[in-house]
C-alpha cells in the first residue's frame, strides 16, 4: 500500500492554477496588472458552499498543504498531521483550499514570473506585498471558486496573521478565525531574526541585485543561512537538547561539522536554497515585519478586532520563544475585550514553534475538537454527543 | 576634566607584553613554540602577593577591561563599569590582570601572529585552543606577574567558564571564583548559533579558507552577519522591545532599513567586522562549544567540582537565554553536591546576556559585596560594619 492510499490521507492531488486577468491594486500603491494562483483542495464543497475552509501558509509554505502529488513521493503535503479524512481539518466534512500567495515561487504570480509590462523577470521590481494584499487575492480565488463566505480560514504562523486579517478586512466573509502560533505584530526581536536573514540573502555576491536568475546564478550561501536562522529560532532549547543534546556526528564528513546539530542545519539550509527564491524570501520576511492591523485603527488592537464578526480559536504553544504564548494573550485579550467569542488553548510541549506543524497529540485533538464544533454549528454536521460537546479546553 | 580623570577610574593605563619562550602544549595535541600576551593590570599587587584578581575576557573581548588608553579616548575598557576606585571590582583593595587570550587578535598570539616554524602567518593554521589552553597560559602570565594564587578569578560568559576551569585544573591556585552568566557546557542551541556565526564567516568569498590577510582581503559579510546572530541573542526580546519596539528609522538612509532595530544591527555588525579577526572568531567560538569540564571526570559535573578548593559566587539574569538561570543553577547544584561554598545571584533586569557588562545597580551592588568579602577574609582589607557582613543575597 503507497502511502497516499492510507485510510486518513487525501491521496493524491493535484495543484490547480487560476488566472485573474483584472488589476490587483496593492498596499504599496502599485498593482499587479494580473495575476496567477496555484492551488490545491481537499475534500468536496457541499450543495450551499458553506463548508469551505481556507489554510494560508507561512514563511516558506505553499500551496501543498496535504496528500501526495504522485503514488511515489515519500512526503506528503506541509500540513498533512492536520488536513485529512479524521484529520483537525476533517476532509469528510470540509472542503480545503491552499494557495501558494501571490509573491511566492511555487507557482502563483512572484518574482519569478514574467512583468506583463516590461517582459522580462520581475526579480527584485516584484511590488512589495503584505498581508493584506494576500488576503484580498485569497477573496478572488475565493469568488473563482464560488465560495461566499469560508467555514473557516486557518493558519500557523504568518498564516494566523492571514486569518486575522480576514476576519477584519471581511467580516462577512468568516465564520471563524483560527491563530495558531501567531503575533499582533512582530517584536523588535523577530524583526531583528528577519533582517539577519535578509542581509544574508542580499549581501551574497551571488545576488547580484536581485538579478541571479539572469545571472545564472543562486544565493544559495546567503539562503542557507538565512534557513539556518529560521530552524534554529522555530525550535526551543529544549527540543534541540531533545533531539541532538551535544552528540557527535558519527564520521565526521565534512570536516569541519562535528556536533549532530551542525550537520542537521547544514543539510536543512543547503536543502532549502536549492529549491526556495531569495527574492521570495526577502517579500514574504517583509510582508511579516509589517504585519500590524492595529496601526490602520489608531494603533488600537481591540479597534481592529471590533469590525470583526468571526468567531476565533487562538493557539500557541509553551516553548514557542518566537510567536510566544504571551503574544497569543494580547489577541486574546483584545478579543475579549472586543466582545468576540474566543477560545484560547495553550499546549504544553518542547516543540516551539514548530510544534504547529508536527502531531503533537494535545493539540491535534483541541484542533480537531474546535472544527467539529465549526461543522455542526454551521448545520453540516451532525451534532457530536456529549462527550465531545464539552469542548476544547482553554 | 577628562573622562579618565573621574574620581571611579582607573585611569590612563598602558598595555604591557609578556613573551613566553618555551612551548605551550595544548589539548588538541598541537603546541606553541613560543607566545606573547598583552594584558592590563589595574591597581597595585600587595607585598603578600594575595590581592590579585585575574579577569577573564569573552567571546569578543580582550585585555582592555578598564581605564582609557589616551585622554581623548571616549571608551573606557569594556568592564570599566565593575573595575575602578569603589566598584565592585575595587582596585583600592585589588590588583587587577585582565590578557588578551591566546588564539586572540589584540596582541596576544594569536592567528594574525608569524608562526615561528613556517615564518608565515598563522591564519587558519592556528591551532584549535581550548579553554583549559587558556587557563594554562594565564597560568604562566601569573607566575611571570610572581602571583602564587589569585583571590579572585572572575569572568562572563565565556569569561566564567574560565574561571571554573581554574577552580578544577590549579585549585591551589585561586581562592574565589565568580562565574556570570556562564553554562557548565553549551546547550545544542548555543551550538546552532555559534555554526551560523561560523558559517557565515566560512561562506563569504572573501575568506580566502582563511587566507584572507593574504589575499587583502577581509570576510566582513560574514563577521558583519556573525555578529549580528550575536547582538540579538544577548539581548532580551524585552529588553529590544523597550530599546527599539518597532520605531521607524528617521530619515531612511541606505534604503532598505527600516526599522530602528535593522540599522542598530547594521552599525554593529559593520564596525565589528572592521575590527575584529574572523580566525579568531571561529577559534573562540570553538573553544566555548567545546569547553565541557564534566567529559574528563566521566561526564559527573560533580566530580569535577570536586576537586575544586575555591569559593564561588555564582551569578546569572532573568532573561538571559543564551546562558540563562537554569544552566547557572546546574552549576551551583553540583557545587552544593560537591560541598563547596557557593553563593548564588539571580538578578532581576530586562537587558539579557548582555547585562553582565552592564551597570545593573543590584548586580553591582551584589558583586561589590562579595568582591568586600573576598577583601576581608583574605586579611588586606577591614571586615566591613555589620550592615555588610549579611553578604550578598541569593
Amino acid at each position: 500500500m503507497t502511502l497516499a492510499a492510507a485510510s486518513d490521507s487525501v491521496g493524491i492531488v493535484t495543484p490547480q492554477h487560476a488566472a485573474f486577468e483584472s488589476a490587483l491594486a496593492l498596499k504599496c500603491g502599485r498593482q499587479l496588472p494580473r495575476f496567477d494562483l496555484v492551488y490545491e483542495t481537499y475534500g468536496t464543497l457541499n450543495a450551499d458552499h458553506t463548508n469551505a475552509v481556507l489554510v494560508c501558509h507561512a514563511l516558506s509554505g505553499h500551496h501543498h498543504a496535504a496528500g501526495f502529488h504522485t503514488s511515489t513521493d515519500r512526503k506528503p503535503g506541509w500540513w498533512d498531521v492536520c488536513i485529512g479524512p479524521g484529520k483537525p481539518i476533517d476532509t469528510n466534512l470540509f472542503f480545503v483550499v491552499s494557495l501558494n500567495n501571490i509573491g511566492g515561487c511555487h507557482g502563483s504570480t512572484g518574482p519569478r514570473s514574467i512583468d506583463p509590462e516590461t517582459n522580462r523577470l520581475y526579480g527584485p521590481d516584484f511590488p512589495v506585498v503584505s498581508v493584506a494584499d494576500w488576503v484580498k487575492a485569497q477573496a478572488h480565488l475565493a469568488d473563482h471558486l464560488g465560495i461566499e463566505r469560508f467555514a473557516a480560514i486557518v493558519g500557523g504562523s504568518l498564516g494566523g496573521m492571514q486569518a486575522m486579517q480576514w476576519a477584519i478586512d471581511f467580516p462577512t466573509r468568516i465564520a471563524h478565525a483560527l491563530l495558531i502560533a501567531a503575533a499582533p505584530r512582530l517584536s523588535a526581536q523577530n524583526i531583528a531574526f528577519n533582517e539577519i536573514a535578509r542581509h544574508a540573502i542580499t549581501s551574497d555576491p551571488s545576488f547580484h541585485a536581485g538579478r541571479y536568475l539572469e545571472a545564472n546564478d543562486n544565493p544559495e550561501r546567503g539562503l542557507m543561512l538565512a534557513r539556518m536562522v529560521g530552524h534554529v529560532t522555530y525550535q526551543s532549547d529544549d527540543g534541540l537538547r531533545d533531539k541532538f543534546g551535544r552528540r557527535i556526528q558519527p564520521n565526521g564528513g565534512s570536516g569541519d561539522t562535528q556536533f549532530q546539530i551542525e550537520s542537521y542545519l547544514h543539510h536543512q539550509g543547503r536543502s532549502f536554497s536549492q529549491t526556495f527564491d531569495a527574492n521570495t524570501y526577502l517579500l514574504m520576511t517583509r510582508a511579516l515585519d509589517e504585519f500590524d492591523p492595529a496601526r490602520d485603527y489608531g494603533d488600537d488592537l481591540v479597534a481592529a478586532l471590533s469590525v470583526a464578526q468571526a468567531d476565533f480559536w487562538v493557539c500557541s504553544f509553551t516553548t514557542d520563544w518566537r510567536f510566544s504564548p504571551a503574544r497569543s494573550k494580547e489577541i486574546v485579550d483584545a478579543l475579549i475585550s472586543a466582545h468576540k467569542n474566543v477560545v484560547s488553548t495553550i499546549i504544553d510541549t518542547a516543540q516551539g514553534h514548530d510544534a504547529f506543524l508536527l502531531p503533537v497529540p494535545r493539540y491535534l485533538d483541541v484542533f480537531r475538537a474546535y472544527m467539529q464544533r465549526v461543522a455542526w454549528s454551521l448545520g453540516f454536521a451532525n451534532r457530536p454527543d456529549n462527550r465531545l460537546t464539552a469542548g476544547p479546553a482553554s
